[in-house]
């Protein structure tokens, strides 16, 4: 398989992660980096490299050896350039959030469909070999239902100038949730309070909850001021628990058969239904052997192999399109006050 | 001095803490341990004792020799204890919470008010050095105004016959809140979600967002369901910011001055607004030292000290009162799908 | 079964700890605490006590409702005191060390084992859920061959007045392997290398090295002056290898299915020999649950039962005998440089 | 100032972070890439690079453009491709161990010091913000005089094929206690006991100890069989005693001031001499914060920067040298059982 020529665009923040898993990835080709500061992208590229910077976006779609784009550029501008790439006939692959409009994402996923291109979503921490393993741990039924979320992504973080705490940090949490869940388990309503303790004109601190079908509850705690870096989610389940702690590496997946069991009163014989029905689990834990793979390697695997068989990525469009959805109504909830806010479905 | 005459009430599962604490206590004098159950009142004093049982609360609150009571009985059952024993002329000490009502609640504030009684609420962990430490640094001004707080206090625990998840290990956060936070600092509001996932017949899991004046906020995990054990407090203010890891008994607390500043735009002049008014500190950690003693230990010396000096305990039934209505204010919250609720004030 | 009469002998560090426990086991009857310093023996107890004091060792021996004695007084003490009780025709339950002397050690064995009494070493660590899960572990085969020992025991702990760091802590630990390792398994040789920087007249830091048959190394750090508190033995063997943190309580033990593995070149035909014969597993790690409950209480139900059935302590005199060796044997290393000292063998 | 030409040596395990760093740091300009392997040498550079590969140490030793090489090739080969580069006028870094022979050693020391040319060791390690941290502690007296050191370092490693576990990892040790502890104190004697448990040919567990002059004791540790991974350095000092955990990001050093007094007998009147002379501090720990900086970088900027001012590297020739006696001495330890052995000083 020919490799597939790709433009880097954006050479900020996180634009030389995707320089340097691209050069690593051998299905790919890279052919440019883009950036409005072309200084800036000689300088990710430094001083031996043989791949050539540009200014102009115009110039990258319009290069037959481009195929593919993979954008790193604040969120504003997600729109246009995704816009402009697929009319281009490139594919995409676009940072999180996909766009900060669910209106302009959904645009974008029917652009990407008609046009038979590929438009993923760098979710990245879904392919951390920590959640394949959940995925793979929460879909085998090795927990059982899952009965509560709670997901805690706390740092002291950067101040973003354009998005608050919750667009910023919160999409790695919802993306991983919309990843890892059962297909069929996905939130109905959203709720969320967010605070401001520095002035900072935007929410440095945010709690979010989701509520799914049934009594299952999901809750998101992002914040940018805490002095401790804390990674950590736990998915609880009728058989088992996962505790996913990210920053402990010899022991990032743990699987805990722990729990609280309930005996249904429907299969106790009527004069049983009185007796205490509430039993304890304490048994061992498991520690799955993980890999140490970097996942942004495998994000742009998973780009050329979805662009050269025609399928879906893992994480497409639709999926960032499900966690812009979920971020509009976390939004509205703040603005309403912690209100409980519907989450628009699939359509 | 000599010792205060005292009787423990309720033999079950934090009795027996009371039962040896008022035995190492020297200005205490156990008379009797009151249980319904005399055998089970027995055995926690075991063989070798000469302490005295019974079931009968009306032959205690007879004794001349019983100055004050320890009630350690379930919630239900505080509001007619209580009063019976302030009626007969008792000091009292409490367990959390005070009781399931605030209308209840007040009115034994009133009645020990009313009859120079001391009544006092068992915040064991008010009485912990740790807490201390915390109140003496945020009174003192070490880590500037509170900015936001977070609380987790998560583990598997028994799923109580009497209360929730909320009503059983909220009351320790809420507690030490009163007790840290500066004296004018009051919740306001108070919202709540609540998940019952294991259909135990009430809330396992709960999250509770506090509101006080301006953009401070404060919130409240508590979790009978996590196969993990958490006890973390977070509190972090505008110079440093407070960890209170409870479970590590060789850094329990520790000052971290890192946070983000702002520049006041008002200080600056208007050519240099648009700036970047944002700054990081990342500084040192400073852990300081602790002493290691019961908690418990300090509770009953306390409770001896106020009865002795006639002035209200550390944690007196006003403190418990302010609790019940955080407690209430959150039920009501859980029951109207996480409203925000008004929280009642001193009177 | 009606109770054992029992005596402790010493109210300071750890006699309380035998007299609490001892309380709490039916099996046994608390007659007597016996201290020269009565005071403090009282004082023990506290004030709503049926035990009585004594400064009279006699007295407590010739008392014929005693049946055995708890001995915890300083070791110089132990042979003199373990004798006289033996000779009353007591059992005996000691602490650590049995002697200061293996040739009076050996004696105790054998006066206890002529007049058929139950002579038992307090190695507490070895009832503790941890050991004991240890224990079974190796002694069923779960890690194959045993092929290391790492053990660490610091922390700022107390200088001793009359024992070096190295008889005050390493017991633990040789006792511990003593009694989880595989009946053949006993050490050989020792060296040690200790220090005594703080200029405090014994020494405060020592480095044990046990050789076994084989290869097998085992290897102790005990020390007194550590600001960290570490208590982690690690124990490798061909097939799985145990951690053992104590001081953390959510997972003190693990088993790692991670090691090196080599192929045997016996098996390999003659042509393969030279290739590479190692691989390595980086499996699983399983953390199995354990109970949660004091050592010492277990201490003091297996000294009942023993003596009750007429056999010898999970941890007899024999046991006691065998860490005294290897204590003399690393004394006499250390005061030789570091020079490796045979082990005397069972006789 | 012009770039200085470099050239490195060997493609293997750590030839990549040579290349890699070096290519980051202005004052280097790499020109080639040599290794036997081009074709590993080119997979190491990428397909976007303009550096040169050859397998041709003589061509690059004749490159004008050339003036410094690093080598990062087996330890055997290191005699002779330094003894060239120096012979044809290249300034050289070499990894650890400097060569496996202190008197190759030492004629390489004043091989470059006749030549006048820069002769460095990588170690690491003492480039990093932690290690300069303790070593600017040590030096500037915060915690007094140095009592005793502990050093640990252990992990589920590769077995090497051409050295054995001392001298894989104890140069990281050996080279740190160089660099940090005060100019005057260096080990005077070594012991040593290692073992293979695992039947691989060659020492993959050992313990070394050293003795500098006075009570003073370092104690290291290295293991390639260790399931967990371990790198913890304890410093311990009169004042305050020094915890480097290299894998807690978060508090990689600590200073911590716990630790026992002794109060001199001579400042003491006669009849106090038998008095308790020891006291405990228990205070605070201080965190220092630190730059998160790749050692390695640093590593890059010293080499270029030495040659520059034609002064010694902070880790040079001479420091290599003396971890080499240390690692030679501790090998003939192992071979005599144990044996305490002379370590050579500085000529």
């Amino acid at each position: 398989m020919k490799p597939i020529g790709l433009a880097v665009i954006g050479a900020g923040y996180w634009g030389p992660n995707l320089v340097r898993n691209a050069q690593a990835t051998p299905t790919l080709r890279l052919e440019w980096l883009c950036d409005l500061d072309t200084d800036r992208a000689r300088s990710v590229l430094g001083p031996y490299t043989t791949v050539r910077t540009t200014d102009s976006y115009e110039q990258v779609l319009a290069d037959p050896n481009v195929a593919a784009v993979a954008i790193a550029t604040p969120a504003a501008t997600h729109f246009d350039l995704v816009r402009a790439a697929l009319e281009a006939g490139k594919h995409v692959l676009v940072e999180k959030p996909l766009t900060p409009s669910s209106a302009e994402a959904a645009k974008l996923v029917d652009l990407a469909e008609e046009a038979g291109l590929t438009l993923m979503c760098d979710h990245t921490y879904c392919y951390t070999p920590a959640v394949r393993k959940i995925r793979e741990l929460v879909h085998g039924g090795e927990i059982g239902e899952v009965q509560f979320v709670d997901s805690v992504r706390i740092n002291l973080g950067l101040v973003q100038p354009d998005v608050d705490v919750l667009w910023d940090l919160a999409p790695h949490d919802l993306s991983i949730l919309d990843f890892v869940l059962p297909q069929g388990m996905r939130p109905v309503a959203v709720a969320a309070q967010a605070a401001d303790p520095i002035v900072a004109g935007r929410a440095c601190v945010a709690y979010l909850t989701l509520w799914f079908a049934g009594e299952t509850m999901a809750h998101v705690h992002v914040n940018w001021l805490s002095p401790t870096k804390i990674r950590t989610t736990v998915i609880g389940g009728s058989r088992r628990t996962i505790v996913w702690d990210d920053l402990n590496p010899q022991q990032r997946v743990s699987v805990h058969d722990r729990g609280v069991d309930l005996t249904p009163a429907s299969r106790l014989a009527p004069d049983e239904r009185r007796a205490a029905l509430i039993s304890y689990r304490v048994g061992d834990i498991q520690v799955p052997a993980l890999p140490e793979r970097e996942a942004l390697r495998s994000v742009m695997e998973e780009f050329a192999t979805a662009i050269h068989e025609g399928r879906p990525a893992l994480t497409d469009g639709r999926a960032g399109l499900r966690v812009v959805r979920l971020l509009e109504a976390a939004s509205r909830s703040i603005a309403a006050g912690g209100s409980k806010e519907l989450v628009e479905g699939d359509s």
